[in-house]
């Protein structure tokens, strides 16, 4: 069974059994295991050494992405958060429910850094950007580069939710003084597993900002202060330990490949899978020319018939995994394309898929919008 | 390589080697594994179906610590913490940051209900009382069925830190109305992995704390309501999948060791290495009435030539890992008795650390506390 969702992705076997042992997070072997993981990520996002700290978090995506958040921006802060989909839908609700003030940027397509530029000009109270390098929700990928440029001459702060992106798509943040923190998770690009997420953040803006977070758990600031006390081979609380263990491989091979090469493979299966849905008459949502690498969304088929549960099923008995909603205004389904999975893996996906439609007596197979 | 640490413990291969598959979280077969871990997880603590619901939350014991009391406790909300080591030092400092407000009350061994009933008395404006179940800073059980009875009839509200507690010593949340929630993770007397924290809490309570939060990762009324919505085998954001379908597999063993039996194999381990240690010229922190059964502090000999590192690394090399740290006020070591290990393993241990002391050449082993 392949997962084809865009995180948790599927793994390698070799990544998936270096789960299977006892650790203890403490013991000598494990902080070395740490402190090798925090370098090997601080060169995957470009960030110095004396410049950047990779500081690891329990949890999830939203969990970092507050922690963020929470670190950076004071109490009643305010963020400008392109509104690009989903993703930015929740980082604006992390914001808010931390009693921070998210003014969403209605956005059409990529983010567009001059309109950026307007807002933060027009609101001198906006002390930071978030944006999301790619976008789940619609499987655009967004200019950070290009964005972090508008905010950096503003005199801005920016934080980016590289959830989807991290691994894969570039991330230079020695080029970008700006951001404070690029925030992901392990299962993603990374093709490791979930439990672990990670932030990697300025040092000058962590040391400035102890005391934001009004939580213990979710101070980033707070946990480069352990770093610097215990080491960065030290945790604060109990980590999922395995979980760390099987990311060590996960890079091993994310070396191996590397990065230019993952992302050329993650664009391959993109094209095979989006290529291979309009050959078989699906729509997908975005033009060719807004498609990003990373997920895929498709229109669901018009056909009265339709019904995404069936379909995912149907799909599930030949070997496929799709995720059974979508998170898209219109209905959808979506496919991922990172992983340990290849274009001849998408290929058999989009046979996989015709003969579901098939199977279903799904005809009518174009999308409601086009 | 046994752990012999209180948490992450030892596990048995048959629950580590469930870590290693791909699952996505929203698939039907997970849902229903999730949904049985609910279930499962019910019935352990005594809660009803109507009174009580389980809430999954990634990450670790401080995470859903800092949960319950954002849930639980408005800002500003004032809460006493019976002092009774690390781990309550660990509660007050989580409601302090989270802009609550912690009442420490001191004690000395065991809390005592009367000394937790005349300080709820003399302040109106405590609503709630947090308690450790198993105080890991010292090893001592305190008596949480004692401690809620005083509460309720002081009309006030209680978290119940079970962490090290929860699948071993006994809870009967059915009897204990006036408990808001009891915390908890995977990887301590559930002989599971960590990355994986649970909430058990009052439906009633959770329908009109929505909103006190102030944090949407840890408002343990919104997973509440998540579940009411989308249903009881659903997760709101990317759960650690592998390290629940891992728990499913080590509650089978739960339930055929049986609570009981697991509490008694606990204290075996405990007595066995307690008197070991004393046999060897050891001096345990504890007197044996308080020693509860989940982990033993041992002072550090007062021998010169003690190094804790050093005694850590001669028993590794022996079989067993012990913590590199204390956290007792004076220097001491610190032995867990839980997870899949028995009183023969004890034993065993016990040699490896009189074999230690003899090659690291300790001779005084008294402590120097007494």
């Amino acid at each position: 069974m392949l997962l084809l969702i865009p995180g948790p992705v599927t793994t390698r076997p070799e990544v998936r059994q270096a789960l299977s042992q006892d650790l203890a997070p403490w013991d000598n072997d494990t902080r070395a295991l740490l402190e090798r993981l925090r370098a090997r990520i601080l060169r995957l996002a470009g960030g110095g050494p004396d410049t950047h700290a990779v500081l690891p978090l329990q949890g999830c995506g939203h969990f970092v992405t507050e922690a963020a958040l929470r670190t950076f921006l004071p109490q009643g802060g305010r963020i400008l958060v392109p509104a690009s989909g989903a993703y930015a839908d929740r980082m604006i609700r992390l914001a808010r429910e931390a009693g921070r003030v998210p003014v969403p940027l209605p956005i059409d397509g990529a983010a567009d850094p001059a309109a950026i530029a307007r807002a933060l000009h027009a609101d001198p109270t906006l002390s930071h950007v978030g944006m999301v390098y790619s976008e789940t929700g619609t499987g655009i990928i967004h200019d950070v580069l290009a964005v972090g440029a508008v905010v950096r001459s503003a005199g801005r702060r920016m934080i980016i939710d590289a959830v989807s992106a991290f691994g894969a798509l570039p991330l230079d943040l020695s080029a970008m003084p700006e951001v404070d923190a690029a925030v992901f998770t392990a299962n993603k690009c990374l093709e490791a597993l979930p439990g672990i997420a990670f932030a990697v953040a300025r040092t000058d803006r962590l040391l400035t900002s102890l005391g934001n977070a009004g939580s213990w758990s979710f101070d980033l600031a707070d946990i480069y202060a352990h770093a610097l006390r215990a080491g960065w081979g030290s945790f604060r609380f109990t980590p999922p330990i395995q979980t760390l263990a099987a990311l060590d491989i996960a890079l091993n091979y994310l070396d191996a490949e590397t990065q230019v090469a993952r992302l050329a493979r993650y664009t391959a299966n993109m094209r095979t899978l989006y290529d291979g849905v309009r050959d078989i008459g699906l729509t997908p949502l975005l033009p060719a020319v807004l498609q990003g690498p990373v997920i895929v969304n498709v229109h669901a088929p018009i056909d009265p018939g339709w019904n995404l549960q069936a379909f995912v099923d149907a799909l599930k008995t030949r070997g496929f995994l799709i995720s059974n909603f979508h998170n898209t205004p219109s209905p959808s389904f979506r496919v991922g394309c990172i992983g340990a999975i290849t274009p001849a893996d998408m290929a058999c996906a989009v046979s996989a898929m015709h003969d579901s439609l098939r199977a279903l007596g799904i005809k009518q197979r174009q999308g409601a919008q086009q």
